[in-house]
């Protein structure tokens, strides 16, 4: 028996965030300070490091399990799977239903079962539970759906990574143009097809890490409100990421077997083009190898840091044909790869 | 290899809230209009249905994820379990870390993150994640962890169930005195001892029940602030409950082989004594028997219904002999049961 991916589908939100629609923001130091550069400058120079050029955001009728419905409709009809025999629903997501205008998270009932809902399944034997692990959450979901399949507890199992952090972010912050909305779903199955899921590694590091992304208030220091939002300690990231997440990947793909000349691409979480691209090529490094042309590719500039959407989102561009010089074929292996708040990190090994 | 709970802990909050601090609370309907009786009244009849006296409230510098860890430490003691090798830390909850005069959930990190990084543990190989599931968490979490140990990705794991109900209650609804904060923790672990968990059932039903418990605004219609406080449809939740969730504790008792008559106790979910009597009664009616004295051990008249944290606590407070009249030995069957938002419902037959 082998668990493989059977189906994929994502929605992209409506609302193009440009980055010139924050050119009016009064951006501030985390100390409450002025930064000492027109916001022209500071915008130019976050695109220069991160890559992104704009970023989707949900439309204000919309929350996240709208639009986690929406991918997971499209995954189950690529999959051509009756969607009453699934035995989980898995939604992987970090802050629940924020609707536009509140800055509560609506958590219950779970999204999972929201989706559920919406999705009109009937079948009680269906589960659906969310599933909190930062951004590296969806991949972490199909690990959980792998284990479950393997358990014999399941079949058919719909993962899905679905955010609205517009709905979470500090406008006096310039992190907060990285965080973008999105939803990726697919359908993972029992099946007799080669290929599939061959290894995977999880490691929670959260000694010293645990905070690096964390809620706090607002850098405008007239704010006395109480009101918190998604932080980030940007340079702790960075070097953790850059040490750690390219021995996980390089961990899980020698677990497999794999030859790292038989990778094709590697679906990485993208929060930041530069860090990324320092991530591979340190993984290829280890290696003694030169990372090659083309094998990451990004959406990071069109669609921002989507959090738990990025990866199944990318997946489900690339068979589909809408990523430019992008395509995984029958037989190809690919590497999974996610970091993010906890500081959790995740890759799979995976044969399409 | 069996899999067998091998220690557990819990924490009970410090402040003793009694029915009797309600009575200075403006009561309304849904509707926002007035009830046509004294507090004193609306107390007594509330105390005569969900038979609470009093709940446990957390104190204000505490969060959920502090009480959890307080659960986990005493787990890992009883368990005797070496916490760097512990393979997963599961965390049930609903709502996050909500601090003391906040209405925000703080879910980023995972509160099984914060567990980690309180408990102290460097190994990034433990995983920590939070699982959204309503009321049945922690239950869903046992199953969750012994998938885990089946599929081969686990030995030992830490599953938690924790909530602070207390910082997201409507004062002016009375379905609010039912609410209350707690932690209960076990370690799970494969071992070759006889017993452990010998089947279990989940489902969710979520096509017309989904929001049967909500998040909803105050019912003073007065307050315009937009913020929103646990809810429930009470009535719906009873009927639910007493058609679902004895056929659910049948399937399971039948899948597992083992006779009625063999079972000594059921721990179930605490939300309301009446339903909680009804639903056992109505179980043993399946097999046309009388419901056996003393078999449903109850905590909720002292601590109200602290949501995950109720079934692990009432274990742990047996195994304690900390519960008067109740207990429960080696080689005796239970079963645990839940049922809550989502709506879900689960149950496993255990043997000590």
């Amino acid at each position: 028996m082998n668990i493989k991916i059977t189906g994929t589908g994502s929605y992209i939100p409506a609302i193009v965030e440009k980055n010139e629609n924050f050119y009016n923001h009064e951006f501030l130091n985390s100390d409450g300070s002025s930064i000492n550069a027109p916001n022209e400058v500071i915008v130019k120079k976050f695109k220069a490091i991160t890559g992104i050029d704009e970023r989707r955001y949900t439309k204000n009728h919309l929350n996240t399990s709208d639009i986690a419905s929406f991918a997971a409709e499209k995954a189950i009809e690529k999959a051509k799977v009756d969607r009453e025999e699934l035995d989980y629903i898995i939604v992987a997501h970090n802050y629940g239903d924020v609707r536009h205008g509140s800055n509560q998270s609506d958590t219950v009932p779970s999204i999972a079962s929201r989706v559920k809902h919406l999705l009109r399944i009937k079948n009680p034997k269906c589960v659906g539970y969310d599933l909190l692990f930062g951004c590296p959450g969806w991949v972490e979901g199909v690990i959980q759906a792998n284990a479950f399949i393997k358990a014999g507890l399941a079949k058919k199992c719909l993962v899905i990574g679905a955010e609205t952090l517009s709905r979470v972010i500090d406008p006096h912050d310039r992190d907060s143009m990285i965080y973008s909305d999105g939803a990726g779903a697919v359908i993972i199955e029992a099946t007799n097809d080669e290929g599939g899921i061959i290894t995977h590694d999880t490691a929670t590091f959260a000694l010293d890490e645990a905070h690096f992304i964390y809620f706090g208030e607002t850098n405008n220091q007239e704010i006395t409100d109480n009101c918190r939002y998604i932080k980030m300690y940007g340079r702790k990231i960075y070097e953790f990421a850059l040490t750690n997440v390219p021995l996980a990947m390089k961990s899980c793909l020698d677990e497999s077997g794999v030859d790292i000349s038989e990778v094709k691409k590697i679906l990485i979480h993208q929060a930041n083009e530069k860090m990324d691209e320092a991530i591979v090529k340190r993984f290829y490094e280890l290696y003694n190898l030169e990372m090659p042309e083309g094998i990451m590719p990004m959406t990071i500039g069109k669609l921002g840091n989507s959090s738990v959407a990025t990866v199944p989102t990318l997946y489900d561009m690339i068979l589909n044909d809408s990523l430019e010089n992008q395509e995984i074929k029958k037989g190809d292996v690919i590497i999974f790869a996610s970091v993010g708040a906890g500081m959790n990190i995740n890759a799979i090994v995976y044969k399409q």
